[in-house]
């Protein structure tokens, strides 16, 4: 297409993006007001209408995993675009989940009287309309769009251009379980289009409609977001995890954690991409660790000291220690002592999750309160990072900015408050 | 100067801003681990350095005021800008106030227990270099920068380019304290250029050394921090606030709240810009109420029914409706019941603080649960919207975006969080 069509057509495409955004303004409006029956009822109908089309997922699904595998999609991108009968199932199971949990919004959150007389209360309130951007993961769609609505919000996905055929399934089902509950259907939009530039848009904020925008992916959409946004962002984005095994670790404790924190899932952001040794315990813990995660398929990147303990590494290069891999591959870097370990985080870490393996309860201290991370832990696989894992429920993702919200979000983190004033004739002196 | 001489002393201007967010980083890794003890110490000493050297604060005042005057600066913005002995030691008896409050960091918000044991606490911490860009008032220069030390934050400010004088001495007297403290002087910086290009590059964020922009101002800053930010921002922009004067108002209340919530100060963002009056007390409520406002030298501009009633008033455009007068000047229209004001504060407002005077409790909580405004108040004046007036202490204004942060801005609002996890070698299954 020439550029001059492209135009016309992005001029279409955003006179689209922006009636999206208007609708969604809408219902967010009336959604703002809905009780939490009405939002749970909406939710267990979505998840009823998830299982009753459970034949049109799978083929739509289908549809995806086909086209992706044409498109040269890496086994491990198949997998989590993959949905099968159990699949759907924890799908329906998660909506019916988030209608069960505490209703987020009213809230009195905090309730003061002062010497005046005024009584000033803190509720919590939905935050509006919210732009999702992620990956290609239809399980997504349904999640982000059921924690949006349990929080009062309208939602505009955008998700991976590989799961298209599948998450327009999903989002008719969330959609007709909002209008079974007489929620206006807009309060859970997909974009109907695989265009790049309708991210590009949203990160706009659709002509003023949006509230705030959450992007979830690694490096190219970190780029973007920076370089693009224009409204309130929580971001959802680099994972670049360490676990740092201190001179006092206990051996089996940091082999276990180290493994685990790395292998059980490597495609999930809180998994640990880098590992950082104390030189003290090199002769003693570098090759049993390094062995247990070769023995789980995993590649070793070591700097020159590693390579020289464990020839079976390679050597890293600088781009290894900024490096999300999401892979069955591992950065290792000797360090010496906790200071050291701060340094090498804070320079290549995302402030996302560490950990710190060790018995010394005042190094496991020193290294929690030095590093600026939304998550630091002490003797815990880094895969604990996860708004399950934490007592939360269900969680969007976790977030990687400082404010509004560090670390898992999920309900509560999706809305925001006002104060209540009650007087009775006040003025100000 | 020609186009290529502006650009060659920007590349130089970019250089130098982006080395004091370098600094700004360095003293925020430091400040961020120091203790309350250090902090406050380094307010006192400030504070006692603002008395020392009233005669030079004074003297750069007045150079100040010399060249706002010349440049037709209005009273209310010249007297903004004015200090003397009694303002200065209000300023230095402020750092002082901030230094006796609790310290907001390093406070355990909340802790629980899983069930596999691991222990997650959710605590507070600085949120680290803070970009602050604000009118032409002196005293916020020594404000912003306590209230950013306190809360373990660095600050850079900019303040607007009539108080530079002034402000320049104050820093001095932060800086001062900083060092008498042993806290890195680079905590507390002020842009040393009246130069608006860099504003521009504080809301790029000084190459990724900014964490959060703290704007406050009118209209154009909203539109420039709209176009050019690229880093979050915690909005202290337009107050478009609204008194409602309900059918049920009690008249004598409904006078005194309206005139107060108008005219104590007409120069601050709670100030009241429009007045709505319910069609059902026109004939009763409309005149006294705005002969108390035109008594204390208020400009009425009101709708055609409002002209109609009160001769005295001009007809407002709809313009009026948009604007932040912050001046003695009022718009007023009438409107049919809690629906219709709700609709045209919607329409209308600013999403800061907006007031019912009514003696229908539920008329009252209707307009408060409608309304999605930072602040809400059911009887009492809008000017009570301050941090001070709520409890809160001293504050950095109040925050009129919807995410971290609505309402008073304080020292609590200046932190952030993170989770400390501590366990006992657990992996996740």
């Amino acid at each position: 297409m020439n550029s001059v069509a492209l135009k016309k057509n992005h001029k279409a495409l955003r006179a689209e993006m922006c009636a999206m955004g208007e609708n969604a303004r809408k219902a967010a409006a009336q959604l703002r007001l809905s009780a939490a029956d009405t939002k749970n009822k909406a939710l267990d109908a979505a998840a009823a209408a998830i299982r009753l089309h459970e034949k049109e997922i799978l083929s739509a699904n289908a549809c995806d995993m086909e086209a992706a595998a044409s498109r040269g999609l890496s086994a491990a991108m198949l997998d989590r675009l993959k949905l099968n009968g159990k699949r759907i199932e924890a799908m329906a199971r998660g909506l019916e989940d988030i209608a069960t949990l505490a209703d987020p919004v009213g809230r009195e959150v905090a309730r003061w009287t002062r010497p005046n007389g005024l009584d000033i209360a803190r509720v919590t309130t939905p935050i509006g309309v919210i732009g999702m951007i992620y990956e290609s993961r239809p399980n997504v769609t349904a999640d982000a769009g059921a924690l949006c609505v349990k929080a009062g919000n309208a939602v505009i996905l955008r998700g991976g251009s590989e799961s298209m055929h599948s998450s327009r399934v999903l989002c008719a089902a969330l959609v007709a379980g909002l209008e079974e509950a007489g929620i206006p259907p807009d309060a859970v939009q997909l974009v109907p289009t695989t265009d790049r530039a309708a991210v590009g848009m949203m990160l706009e904020g659709l002509g003023g409609t949006v509230d705030m925008i959450i992007p979830r992916g690694g490096k190219s959409l970190v780029a973007r977001v920076q370089e693009e946004a224009r409204v309130p962002v929580l971001a959802h984005l680099e994972g670049i995890c360490h676990s740092y095994v201190h001179a006092e670790a206990d051996l089996t404790k940091a082999r276990a954690i180290v493994v685990n924190a790395k292998m059980r899932r490597t495609g999930i952001c809180g998994a640990t991409e880098t590992l950082l040794i104390d030189r003290d315990v090199v002769r003693t813990h570098l090759v049993p660790i390094l062995d247990g995660l070769t023995a789980t398929g995993c590649e070793i990147r070591g700097d020159k000291e590693v390579v020289n303990a464990y020839p079976a590494a390679k050597l890293a290069t600088e781009d290894d220690w900024h490096t999300e891999y999401l892979d069955s591959i591992i950065s290792v870097r000797i360090v010496d002592g906790v200071e050291d370990a701060v340094h090498h985080i804070s320079t290549y870490g995302s402030q996302h999750t560490e950990c710190i393996v060790t018995e010394d309860d005042k190094a496991a201290e020193k290294f929690m309160d030095e590093l600026d991370s939304a998550i630091v832990m002490y003797n815990a696989s880094t895969q604990f990072a996860d708004g399950g894992e934490f007592g939360m429920g269900a969680e969007i993702g976790l977030g990687t900015g400082k404010l509004h919200a560090r670390g898992p979000v999920g309900v509560e983190q999706l809305t925001t408050f006002k104060y209540l004033v009650r007087g009775s004739g006040q003025t100000r002196p």
